[in-house]
């Protein structure tokens, strides 16, 4: 049977075609482009010139980029008096008419000019990767949110979840797709292809990527599972066995989420990565029954960070405590001396240090966001120098317990509330 | 290697999830689940919900169906106070954030609403089909043409060129598909099994469709193709052939598109068949480098009903020329008798029959549109019953010439100019 | 990533060839074209010759397929003096280098013509298509049975057991596999399309072929599975469901086998079909756990044919027993009334009917050299005039117990032994 | 669909019966094992019993190996009196049923047991690895030479053409066959993984390879490929160019096989090699219509061997060119400087050093046997260690002209002829 993808066929057109169109207009500013690219009626015209301006801007130094986004920002919005138009008549008579027409016309004229770059062939490579460029400058030039904002909006459409395809990794996945888990792993480096092959080859190590139609090749967010007879209470263990731990697959009884990275960060903000979990957790029971338990090994990204600072809103044991683990060596020996004192700390600042109403901890934001809870605290657990510096070695356990996972996210959703093991109580100082 | 598509596992989230969070609900009216659905905040939850809304809608009357639309319609508009205050910002200062912020709240509450019923798996199927409905209500509720924007302006972004796929349809095809072919045929009925192999499995016939992952199994639109040695001048030689007019491959001259039907009533005005022909066109070259003339064998399925009206516009000499025609008797012997009359008739139909400043003629516009030119006509081409009443067994070769296609394609679009052979111009009457 | 079956690039050369090396042979007798596929050196020669005899062959009369075979059979056997040399090396000195040069000695030419013939694309079909004619001959010619054995010997290496792929038959499955399905089935007839449809589409049945990669879309052997609450007591229940009797897939506990095909007549004695039912079974296990039982709902399709000799073998209670059946009417009414004296006929003809140590009734050998024991019989279970006139409309249960399955069948292989349901036992009359 | 291949069936049925009919026996020895898999009635203990073979012969030691094919040799030949009576049968009447007698009769077991071993999932990497230990005992155990050759036919059968598939190899490709690449490269060494992407990924590169479905994830033989607008002149310029001089696609005219590897020396004697050019050539003429000449750059790899060596069948001129090119210092300088010398020895080395009727050089048989020509030969082409020591850093270009290909291949294989490029002759001494 013959198939095409459609973009095959339209990239053999931009090929083709450009030569026809485009002769001289190679010289043609990216401005000048955008504005072509807005005018143009012909529909293969229309691709020829998206893929000119991506192509273009790939080309552009920083500063040069600077400038495209900022005339998105200033160029690209509406037309006023149409707006104000619109937004009269619908003022007057509220009707579904009228707002849909005040809809269309305060619609950002960026939303049209995205969709045109996207009719081109891997449009969506180039988008992703102009959004990663465009969140770089946003700190220093705030009005850019707004250009952030429509990408959001579109990202969000056109990466829906109902197009998400969940794939195995392992050792017969292409070269082209293993790179980039080398590339993107950002919680426990990957150091070569050994290193990958020990993590995603032997029997008791499974790896999980979703993926998307329109980004060939590109993991969008990957796990790495651990499949062990007992809890782990270190990442070392599960880093230096190499496949010797493989046991006859009946005998599993614990799934562990040890790393878990995004690997697009254009796509910022376009969720789909608290789906992966689950729908892994599911693929793992249909082939091990024996497995009951999923948990993280986690690291506590933001123990070390929140040691540092002070607010008036802590209680003077909380300072305390703080004070007292600051004043630890960051050695292995005061690590593993000073166990009880770091698990507190640790339990006390993932509950207590807020961002808005929810945990100041990204991992605890995403795990807790999901539905997991807090399960269990390790101390020593990681002895690495990310993993002394960031979390004074410390790790967590967050418990996926699909029973509970709904529940826990609305409550976490709604209130913030976060849910722990009741065996942690003890750890808590009065808020 | 394990895939998992995440339509799949969502699948069977709804499916276990069903009995936990919705016993008792079953009862709940649509509306209420409507409410519901825009209510909730888990995840899960409101990929349950808008199944739910989906299976209820299925099981609705005409009537509810009506009132649902209404609904939508009436209740899921905007804030209005929020957009007064989001306007009189921009009015104030219109910076780009304020017109996203008033872009976000004119926004109709319909999208987010249609955004969370496509959440849940198989949504494209039910969504499709509900437009479908709303379609029927249109003439004699015109203020649902604002739900129905809604709708075309969501399926716009969701049916994106990128993710159509071309596909060969052939005896190897899946019985699934090809029991749709022989449904969607819109064009020339295919009778039975025996007759959809006649056009689809003999080396000198063709049929390519389009589709889209979201919709497993079910054809956007599909074309029928014969291979000849000459351009056909009846529809009959290419409909009783059944293969046996098979050469050698290379003795291929002519492509001819003489079906092409679009199967998806819920997707009108979200164009991708303007690229069908093209893409086929490309891989019919790569298969038969010989074959250098693509052209259609086309019904003028508009000709007997506007022969029946008369408007001032019309010039005597047109209205005597319809007159004429309207005399001749609706037989085979008269069609054949008085072919020029009937070339001269199609051709100023199609040429000065306007809906705006487009042809009249459905299938003139489509191909017109395209970029086609009108290559030459035929009477007595067509003496099927449907035939020879709506075109006087007349039928007509658009014929797509690649290096002409965009220019022509461009000179419609933006001034509705018409391209056609100079043979055909002394059957022109002065308009 | 580009894919090439060798088969295609061989098809390929044989074309392009063809035109080259033989343009006036076209007029070579087969045999003569025998010749020269024996003689050949030129490895693209030998595969354009092969492609020609297989052409030639199926050009020629019933008349000359024999001459063909007697060809075959006379004139491809052995260099006699080189085996009598060989021989006579080999009885002086009886080493494996002796052996093996005697071996390849002693090995019919028809060995390496057939090989020959097997080179060229597709030649699968054709060889399998050359002995199903070959055995229409077998009974006339029994010289011929020589050249049946090497067909079997050749095959037998050929469609080696590694290779079958089991294959899931359903509305999905391509229009020319489906299409064999319908042409294919030998115990209940499907009808058409709409028939087929409701064997393999709906939830509650489900149907697996073999298939083997050198015989494309052609299936070697297929099953046809209900899936159900009890066992089945009759075939009508089964055949007229059309899906609705579907329940939830948890609920099933039986699977009956109620239809098995053979599709290749070429591919006699070459067995592949004893290791179908306990695929199918262990598919059927993983995707339903509530099933726990496996049966067929088989016809005895030898019955009458027995009723009707007569052997000195035959105990006068047994004659008595099919006097008695004999005398009743082959009508619905009598077959009711009469039940368990068919039952005992039934029963007794399975276990007593023999061919060499094996049952007579073909279907009781396939399941019971499977492994499968006699579990229920059934009267009045078949009404349709093939039923009745052949097994007097009963029918039988043979089980598949795994836990049995190769005990039973070590059993059977070697003493021609039938395991059956205790409860059976009264049936049976002394031998 | 489902699909279910029937090793992954067998390999279930392996691991859930061992344990039913093998406790106890673990202990058996491998001859023990050999006896009861020739005895064996059920087709389950078969493949168990055969899985059980092989997993003991992994563990065997040398010697026990060289035991184990002993043990074949002497013990699993034919019955000797039966062979008789099968002579004597054929010999007084030499019918074809006789000669099929005798043809069974005399056939060795060991191909009955080698089916056996074969019944069992995955016994292809089994038996191929046991072939390949096998040849290592040839030298000094020749009586094992009727084992090999049993090898050979049952191999010649199981691996035959109609089953290779033509995979490209390429960044897409998996990493279990890309790694096996790396490992099996012989002509010119894969460093690591970056120098494997710089053969494969680069749009002016190509790899093929064969593979066959019995063996998964391993190449048979695989070709590296260079496309360039010129014939090269050494092999530096490709191994260096890392994908930099890729042009436009329609630019290249010479496809060149620079690399040829060999991966399975289980499979020696198997040819499948000398289709995998050819249906390459076909491959990138579909792609690159703009390559026309389609040539190798070869090592000499028998050159030095030769030149150490002297015959009395040499004439005193090649004699005396042999010795002026022994006196040659084996490095870049005194290699550049003597070019011509070189070329000279080199060719007539090509024409003149044979074994049987065909060349000595290895190379040149593949190439030469595939019906290629010697087209021209440059010195200093390899200053690698290896080319400097084996060729005297000279190379060839072997020219794949499809036109003369199967006229060539037919000389060659008949007389050994040897076709060359006319401008070559004067390098020609008389023999």
């Amino acid at each position: 049977m013959a198939f095409g993808r459609f973009q095959d066929f339209l990239s053999g057109l931009v090929k083709r075609q450009r030569g026809l169109f485009f002769t001289g207009s190679e010289e043609a500013s990216i401005d000048e482009l955008l504005d072509k690219l807005m005018g143009t009626v012909g529909e293969v015209s229309a691709i020829v010139t998206a893929r000119q301006v991506l192509d273009h801007y790939d080309d552009l130094t920083d500063d040069h980029k600077l400038g495209f986004f900022k005339n998105l920002e200033q160029n690209y919005n509406a037309n006023q008096v149409a707006v104000k138009l619109a937004f009269e008549a619908y003022d007057e008579e509220p009707s579904s008419t009228n707002l849909n027409k005040l809809s269309k016309a305060a619609e950002p004229m960026r939303h049209e000019l995205l969709r045109r770059l996207n009719s081109t062939p891997d449009a969506a490579h180039n988008l992703v990767g102009m959004r990663t460029d465009l969140r770089n400058y946003l700190r220093d030039n705030p009005e850019l949110n707004s250009v952030d904002e429509d990408f959001v909006r579109l990202f969000s459409s056109w990466f829906g979840r109902g197009f998400l395809v969940l794939k195995t990794i392992n050792w017969s996945t292409s070269a082209a797709v293993l790179e980039r888990i080398i590339r993107y792993e950002a919680v426990h480096e990957i150091k070569d292809w050994d290193d990958l092959r020990s993590r995603i080859d032997p029997p008791n190590r499974r790896c999980f990527a979703f993926f998307h139609p329109a980004l060939v090749d590109e993991p969008l967010i990957f796990v790495e599972v651990a499949l062990l007879k007992d809890i782990p209470t270190s990442i070392d263990s599960i880093l230096e066995d190499k496949g010797t731990g493989a046991i006859d697959s009946s005998e599993y009884s614990t799934a562990v989420f040890y790393s878990i990275s995004n690997c697009q960060p254009g796509l910022q903000n376009i969720s789909f990565g608290n789906f992966l979990i689950k729908q892994v957790v599911q693929e793992l029971q249909g082939e091990f029954p024996s497995i009951k338990t999923f948990v993280t090994l986690s690291p506590i990204s933001g123990l070390q960070a929140w040691l540092d600072t002070k607010t008036d809103l802590e209680t003077p044991e909380l300072i305390d405590l703080k004070n007292q683990v600051n004043a630890l060596s960051l050695n292995k020996e005061a690590t593993e001396e000073h166990g009880h004192l770091i698990k507190q700390v640790v339990f006390n600042y993932l509950l207590q240090a807020k961002k808005g109403k929810y945990p100041a901890d990204p991992v605890a934001r995403f795990h807790l966001g999901n539905g997991a809870y807090v399960y269990q605290l390790h101390t020593g657990a990681d002895f690495s120098k990310k993993g002394l510096s960031q979390s004074r070695g410390a790790m967590v356990n967050y418990m996926y317990d699909l029973r509970y996972i709904e529940i826990n996210h609305e409550r976490y959703a709604i209130d913030g509330d976060i849910e722990f093991n009741d065996k942690l109580k003890s750890l808590l100082l009065e808020p």
